[in-house]
Order: C-alpha cells, then structure tokens, then sequence
C-alpha cells in the first residue's frame, strides 16, 4: 500500500515534501494559504488530484486566517482561492476542486463564518476521500487490462504521491498486485525533476513492487528489448476529444508505443476531463524556469546563459491514446460520445 | 570555431577532460596507458573519432613506457593496445585505431624500439590529422543538405569535442555557419551524463552558434512546434547495412523524426563503418554502472538499492536513417553498396 500524500491534522494541512524524496522523508505542516501557494508552486506537491485536494484544504485555511484575523471573511475565503488558482495553470483540478470549494462559500451566503467554514471543511474532506474512492475505483477498472504477468512502462509519478494516497496510472499497479497479478514496471526518470526516479521508483519500493528506473530516453530500447505489455500514465487535464495533457515527455512515449505495438493507456479521475476544451490545442502549458534544467540536481549542467526551452507538459493526441481508465470505466475512441455518458451519469 | 579537444605536447596526450565541463575547464596531461585508458573509460575523452585519436597516441605512451623501463618493446606496446581496446566496447574507432597501429608495429618488426616508436608517433600523428580533415569535409558534404535558415536537432555531442577538433554531426553545423548559413540548433541534454547540455550546448555556445538545450523527453514536442528541419547526430558504429549505433536515445528519436516527417541524418566518418557486422544487432552495446542514473548530477536521486537499466547505446534501424554523411559523400538506402563503392575507393 502507498504511503498517505497528505492529511488534515490540527487544523493544518500535512504534506510530504516531495521536492526532499527520496533522499529525506519529511512533513511539512501549511496552516496558512501562502506556505499552500507555495508548495503546490515549487512542487512540494504535485499530480493533478493532489493538487487539487490541497487547494481545497487551502481554501479551508483561508477561512481560519479570516476567522483569526477579524478581516472579511468571504473576500478574505475569496482572496485565498485566487491566490491558490494561480499557482499553477495546467492541471485542472485545482480549478474543479476551486470551484467546489466556491460553490460551498455561495451556498452559504448569510451563515455565520463559523458555520461556512465547518462546509468548506465538509467539502475538502469530501474531495479527499473521493479522492480516495475514485482512485481505487481507477485501479480496480485498470488492472481489468493486465494479464498474471503483466510489465508496465510508465513515466513521471502518477501514484499514491500524486493524489491523496493511491495513484492514478500506479492505481491500476496496486490493485493488479492486490488482485494476485505479478506486475514489473519500468519508470522513466522523467527530468527535468525526475518525479518518476524520485518518487514512482520510491513509492513502488516501499509497497515491494519490482521496479526498475530508466532514463526517458531509454524508452524506445525497452519497449523493443523488454516485452512491454502497456504504458499507463497519468494526466493533468484531458480535453472534451480525449487528448491528454500530461508530463513533458508523454507525447513521445505515446508515438513510441504505438510504433511498437504497445497499448498506450491514461488512467485519471473524472475531475481531470475539462469538457470545456474541444480539443488539447487549448489546454494552456506551463513553462516552468531554465534551472530547472541547467541546474537540475545541485550541479551546473549547461553553460552560463545558455538558452532553455522548459514546458512543464505535452499534449498527447487521442489518436495515440489506446483506452482513458476512469472511475466509471474504460473509454475508447470516440472519447466525447464516452466522457459525456459518464458526466451524464454523475 | 570549435575548440581543440586533444593535443599531442611534449610527449604527451593533452585532454580536454570533459567530465569537469561546463564548470570548469581544464586540462588532463596523459603521460602513460592507464591515465589514457582511464580518461576513456570515465569518458574524460568520448565520441567514436576522439576515442579512436586518443588510443593511437596512447600506444605511443606505451611505447616510450617501453624505452624507458627497457621492458620487451614489442609485449609491451601489444599490452598497452591490449589494455587500451578494453575500455569500451562500442565505438569501433577505437578498434579501428588500434589495428592501424598494430599494424604499424607488426610492419616495424626487426627494426629498433626507437625508429618503431618514430612510425607508431606518425602513425597516430596521421590519424589524428586525418580526422581533422574528415570531419572538414564531412561538414562540407553535409552543410549542403541545410538551407540558408535551418533549425537542427541534434542529440549527445557529436561534436568537436567528439573529435581531435570539428565534429561530425556538428561540423555540418560549423561549415553551413562558416558558409554564411543561419543555424539554430537545439540540443537534446542527453541523460544521463549530459553531453548535450554540457558539451553540445558549451561548444556551439563558445562558437557563436545559437543553441538551445532541451531535455530529451521534449524533442517530440520540440519537432512538433518548433520547424525543426532535420535532425543530425552522430554514430559509435554503423554496421554494413546503414544500421546505426549511437549515444542512447537516438532511436527514438529517429522515430520522432519519422513521425514527423523530419529528415534524420546520421554524420560519421568511413572510420566508424564496420563492414564485418551485417547489422547492427551484432553490435555489441555497453552497460554501464547504475550510478550514472541513481546519482547524476550530485545529489541521490533514485531510492538506495533501485534496480536501473543503463544501456549506453541503442541501434537504430537503417529504415529510419534517411542519409548518412561521411567524408566520401551522401549514402542512402540501399546503405551497402554505397559503402562498398567507398571502401572500394580508399
């Protein structure tokens, strides 16, 4: 079982800092929005649910300053979810997990702010431990795909560490194991952070599954050398056809697979589909700072001023997408007809 | 122009030792086979042709060991040829090298240490001019395949730094730049020891010539938005049928390229052709040690004990390689008998 990403304690928010992993396991404890901001900002969390789960505690947060400090409590509640809608722009979980935690501030319109606050802090819960369900739900539809032996390549962390404690694309792992399945999985070191060494290979150690850590571009060698059975990752938003932001380096997984006839598959909530987006030509990038890659692990690796091009993500198409794995099943090509079933359903 | 990566002085081998770069430059005196084989084996000294330079100098360090110590001339400098073929096991310009000088040796026998020593320094003063006049004109015959305003990927360092000065991949840039071309290059960093972003992007920097680093993972996107007109890279050993051996991750790129309707040109010189291997299956490729991945730049970035897959090479299929440039021209498909027409030719 992978380890909790993230608790609500005390009134605080209780993170792993994965910026520390795997060299150091430490909490860090936000009880205030600006630390929230700033640990989704520098990735001490990451992963599109986790994230979102987060800012919903954010949220919750910002009501306690309020209610703490005597300022206004709806623009202060108010003033907390811009704060944290801005932190990061790909990932649309924060911005569905905002809007949750907005509606609860509107519906309680006229209540005392002790009272909204007890809804906002009803509703973050709420998003947690569907987090949870879902993930399982994710996992249980998911490892449906694998075979007794099954060997997954996968790419950044899309795991426990990625959403409040089970994984997304490493859900379908987990419940596989659980299910009595023998599961290998390569994890691509994903760079420029390097969540897949850091983080996918740690948290499949700690549960005893077996793992092996490649450089990204060692993928095309081992889905020809390795019996590759599928790719699963992640998302961080999934447009209204079905293409999928994802980690940098995910569209080049995906042409990679289809080239050796490996099925390519995405696994990810319902709260990743943005309908709103007719297509992934839409879904806004990050691009995130060059030291990330000229300094990456504590040494300079580029010369000085050196130019750098950072996205943060990639926009796979549909056409190269295999299967989408949700709570509510398994969409295939043509994904919009399956999204809105679902959504319809919900 | 790029800067000389290895000089012969006072008797010894002068290296660039690249290990250190970008941050630091410096020098490393070879004055004796194990420092020689050490700088290749530790990559001090890398690329197929700078290999190739190095190991011939190095039998001429192992002959002044013999003149010096007046150990047995002829066992001593077949040990040193020995030892220096077994640092890596890739690039057959090494091999290439070091069977012309043994050559140089089996036709100096009967004569005196000193007068053999005299033809095994010309020898290597040979090679190493001869490299220097290859990838000149390996830049000359590939320049013309760029047009006046070209955007280049290229992967690892195929570089002067790969050579005794100018490059292979690479000197296709320096000579359309030298011919009044505009060429922007973007180099994939090249986990995981970085040649890319240290050496590719140090070299081209130094020399005017705008770069851009990206991680490798980004080179599908980056051929999707970024008008990238060909890819070029360089090769390790390219077998009889155009099959191509080079740094890690240029096989999936060449699939990228395809993917993306991007010429993919391979630029080597005669020297790195091995007629003996059909393909490159038969190519034998170098594992090296997990740290290179576990432990990159500095810092732990994998869990202790985490199983790695490190291949240093991968193949790339002749049917993915549009052209390959050497010094005696353009090769296409069918790549054999162009190269029989040029080995016919020497």
């Amino acid at each position: 079982m992978p380890v909790p990403t993230l608790v609500w304690e005390n009134d605080a928010l209780v993170l792993i800092d994965q910026t520390r992993l795997p060299e150091t396991y430490a909490t860090l404890v936000c009880s205030n929005v600006p630390t929230v901001a700033e640990a989704i900002k520098s990735l001490r969390v990451r992963g599109a649910p986790a994230i979102g789960v987060s800012a919903a505690y954010g949220v919750v947060l910002a009501a306690d300053e309020a209610l703490a400090s005597g300022a206004d409590f709806d623009a202060h509640v108010r003033a907390g979810i811009e704060t944290l809608s801005r932190t990061r722009p790909t990932a649309v979980n924060l911005f569905w997990a905002l809007a949750r935690m907005e509606g609860v501030l509107n519906a309680s319109l006229g209540q005392s702010p002790e009272l909204c606050r007890k809804a906002l802090l009803a509703e973050a819960n709420a998003i947690f431990e569907e987090d949870r369900r879902v993930c399982r739900q994710i996992g249980k539809n998911g490892a449906a795909l694998l075979g007794d032996r099954t060997t997954v390549l996968t790419h950044c962390n899309a795991g426990g560490l990625a959403t409040a404690d089970y994984g997304t694309a490493l859900a379908v792992v987990y419940a596989a194991v659980e299910a009595g399945k023998h599961v290998a999985v390569f994890a691509d070191e994903t760079r420029p952070l390097l969540q897949g060494s850091r983080l996918t290979a740690w948290e499949l150690h700690q549960s005893g599954v077996d793992v092996t850590v490649i450089c990204d571009n060692m993928a095309a060698v081992v889905l020809r050398q390795k019996n590759i059975d599928c790719v699963i990752v992640g998302a961080d938003r999934i447009a209204a056809n079905g293409d999928v932001a994802n980690k940098i380096g995910t569209y080049g997984l995906a042409i990679l697979a289809r080239e050796h006839g490996v099925p390519f598959y995405v696994a990810a909530p319902l709260s990743t589909i943005d309908m709103r987006l007719d297509s992934g030509d839409l879904i806004p990038i990050e691009e995130r700072k060059s030291e990330e890659i000229t300094h990456g692990m504590g040494r300079q690796t580029a010369p000085d001023g050196i130019k750098v091009y950072n996205p943060a993500f990639d926009v796979t198409p549909h056409a190269l997408v295999t299967a989408i794995i949700t709570e509510q099943g398994i969409a295939k090509t043509p994904y919009r007809a399956a999204f809105e079933t679902w959504f319809a359903r919900c």
